[in-house]
């Protein structure tokens, strides 16, 4: 049987999980794909620190270039996380002759180009199935299962912390910071949640995700980017009154003339699958010209789900599959097409739109007038009796507008004499058993 | 660029989708994948019949005999469809040197073993994604994706049939055949739809998986199989009631002792995302040791998701990658351990039970003594005070209990004097999130 060594540069969280794997399953591996994965380096700087895992003697150590120089380790899993010291090991590992697997999404989303060029030039292999939604397979399923499909869209759950707060926010009648602190204490969300509440994570793997769906190449900053540290909790409400579900949606469309890229907190009918996707796990819906609806759905997160990924990507990677398919990813090398990529403001979407007004007789015609001025036509309208002093909720649907149009209305709206907040604004996805 | 000639024998649906995409998606699958798809070969016994699809002069032939001889053709996809045509065309084609494609599950299922050793002996590739839920990537995911985990159990919604008369039934409250006259109006159902609503093609599909799933061997016959012709509408209106959706399931589970592997109608929580998959639609479930609980939903049928599939297959089977993963697929070579199976008697589950007996006081106490008597306890009871003479309904939900038992404990209640009928027994699911 074929032998290989592995190392882990990274031994956090990610980097327990493989190890975890290659020494407590490596016969039934070896059954499994005919090859004996033997690890042999795991690199850290801290090798004091608890992991609760035995490694076998000699094995953890802080040298790294021990790794660059070992001959006999064709793969290294790359476990190390962000942009700069990553990337540096990362570029090291492929100058070294090695096969990189890693998760690295912010890495892979904003500097991967030069990576897979300097590998594709080596004849070397990137596994990266870790790197979007550990625990779902849609890495493999766009590089292979939909080859032979356009696919049109897609709109995935991809952050596990955001989906986390806003099922809490719903479920238990709580703000976002009671959400957000709660989803802390269960060790769902970091200490520093900004990358993951602000939607930055979410738009790393949307990038990944429209490279390999669309087959073109952009840069990661075409990507508009909204998080969740904005929502209120009585939005979540009125959705669901109109029923709808609001989740931080990753969305790619591969419009004939442009793809739209883009990260934001979306309405979508609870009758679509995404809606009931609900706590830490993610999910992918994409419409194929041929497979048709298809719908993913897994943990994203967390060692268990990115350490069978990345297991994955290593039997891949050494039995010579990962090359084959590599080959035809250009999309990441800057060979593809350069995609024309929609602005923002040139968007079409329906509406939800939240104004907080003084309930004044004839305020609600003053809306509607300025709406239906820029093009804007209203679907539904929720406007209760409150009985109260000061400003009143007003919450209008609307069909098909374009952002540009929405953005200017309610320009002219917020500055009513009766306008006395920033009217919400959130896009809807109207259809439910597709996309 | 490499170019490779491809023959599809059968041009019925699934050929002539397969046909539409290497015809009208030659430039962009050599784009994709660097190979140039060349269809040579189109053999059908009826070639006449209009497809709705122009094939290049001299392509379609009734010769199958020019398939075998012409060594210029690597690769063949199968759709003829059935078990003794399909297996003498498919040994044929392994003798003569080509690598197939099918999507045939009732071969697979019931006489797979010696074709892929065949294969495996002659170094050839099959290509099998399609024959399991066309629109969803569940062979690759299970052959690649999942390689590190140990699959603990599963249960998918493999019919697209069976779950369109079931959900009609439950959406527009009409019987078993008006349900299904509809899905033969819609082309949802076939004319003889027996292999679909007795639960065999669910029965070839749960077959497939299970051995990729598990890595063992066993029969065909060794999986029990029931259909949704015996269900009752009002059945699917208490089980609603009480919380559930009503499913044909395949459900496998790997047992320390045994397989089990059995297709039945079940009752699942709403709350399971596969109690929303409606309609057409399609859904594995999967609970994995590493990647935890997964769900993958798309289109199971019909000529463009199917033919989606083919051609996955056929890039995979020519760019090599298939023959490296069919290495490790002993358990369709018989070369995997046998696995033992778990009889019905034997298997746990819950039970939705319904008795149709005469409203006379200390019914319900006698039911639930016999019950009690074989170790089965209550979970929730319905009985409604209905105000007629003749039988009434008493649905009873239990906790776990051995199949064993549940059929000789209704043995008894059904030779009470006031049992008018049958009671009708199905198995329910009862986790939700996870399986």
């Amino acid at each position: 049987m074929q032998e290989v060594n592995v190392a882990i540069v990274g031994f956090g969280t990610v980097g327990t999980g493989v190890a975890r794997i290659l020494l407590t399953k490596k016969k039934e591996l070896a059954e499994r794909c005919g090859l004996m994965l033997n690890l042999t380096h795991v690199v850290d700087i801290d090798i004091k620190r608890k992991r609760g895992l035995a490694l076998p003697r000699g094995i953890l150590t802080t040298d790294i270039e021990a790794v660059y120089r070992d001959e006999s380790v064709p793969v290294v899993v790359e476990t190390v996380g962000g942009t700069t010291t990553a990337d540096r090991i990362f570029k090291k590992l492929l100058r070294s002759g090695k096969n990189v697997v890693t998760a690295n999404k912010a890495l892979l989303a904003t500097k991967g180009e030069p990576l897979f060029r300097l590998a594709a030039k080596k004849n070397l292999s990137i596994g990266f199935e870790a790197s979007v939604c550990g625990g779902i397979p849609i890495i493999g399923a766009l590089k292979e299962g939909f080859i032979a499909n356009d696919i049109l869209s897609f709109m995935g759950i991809v952050n596990g912390t955001c989906n986390y707060v806003l099922t809490k926010m719903m479920d238990e009648n709580i703000p976002y910071k009671a959400a957000l602190k709660e989803a802390q204490q269960m060790g769902y969300a970091e200490k520093q949640p900004a990358l993951d509440v602000n939607g930055t994570d979410s738009a790393h793997k949307l990038a990944i995700l429209a490279r390999l769906a669309f087959g073109r190449y952009f840069d990661f900053s075409a990507v508009h980017t909204e998080g969740i540290d904005g929502i209120d909790f009585q939005d979540l409400v009125y959705a669901r009154e109109l029923g709808y579900a609001v989740k931080l949606l990753a969305i790619g469309k591969n419009h004939p003339s442009a793809l739209e890229l883009r990260v934001q907190p979306t309405l979508i009918p609870l009758s679509h699958p995404l809606a009931s996707v609900d706590g830490v796990f993610n999910a992918i819906s994409l419409e194929a010209d041929y497979a048709g609806h298809c719908m993913l759905y897994g943990k994203g997160a967390g060692e268990r789900p990115t350490a069978s990924a990345i297991v994955a990507d290593l039997v891949d990677v050494v039995s010579g599959r990962t090359l084959i398919s590599l080959k035809r990813m250009k999309a990441f090398t800057g060979e593809a097409r350069k995609a024309r990529m929609r602005g923002i403001d040139d968007i079409e979407s329906c509406y939800y739109l939240r104004f907080s007004v003084l309930d004044k007789p004839g305020v609600l015609g003053r809306i509607s007038t300025v709406l239906g001025r820029h093009g804007i036509s209203i679907l539904s309208v929720i406007q209760k009796e409150l009985r109260r002093k000061g400003p009143v909720p007003v919450v209008i649907m609307t069909h098909l507008a374009t952002e540009r149009n929405v953005r200017a209305a309610l320009k002219t709206i917020d500055k009513f004499r009766v306008a006395k907040a920033s009217t919400v604004c959130l896009r809807v996805e109207m259809r439910g058993e597709s996309l």
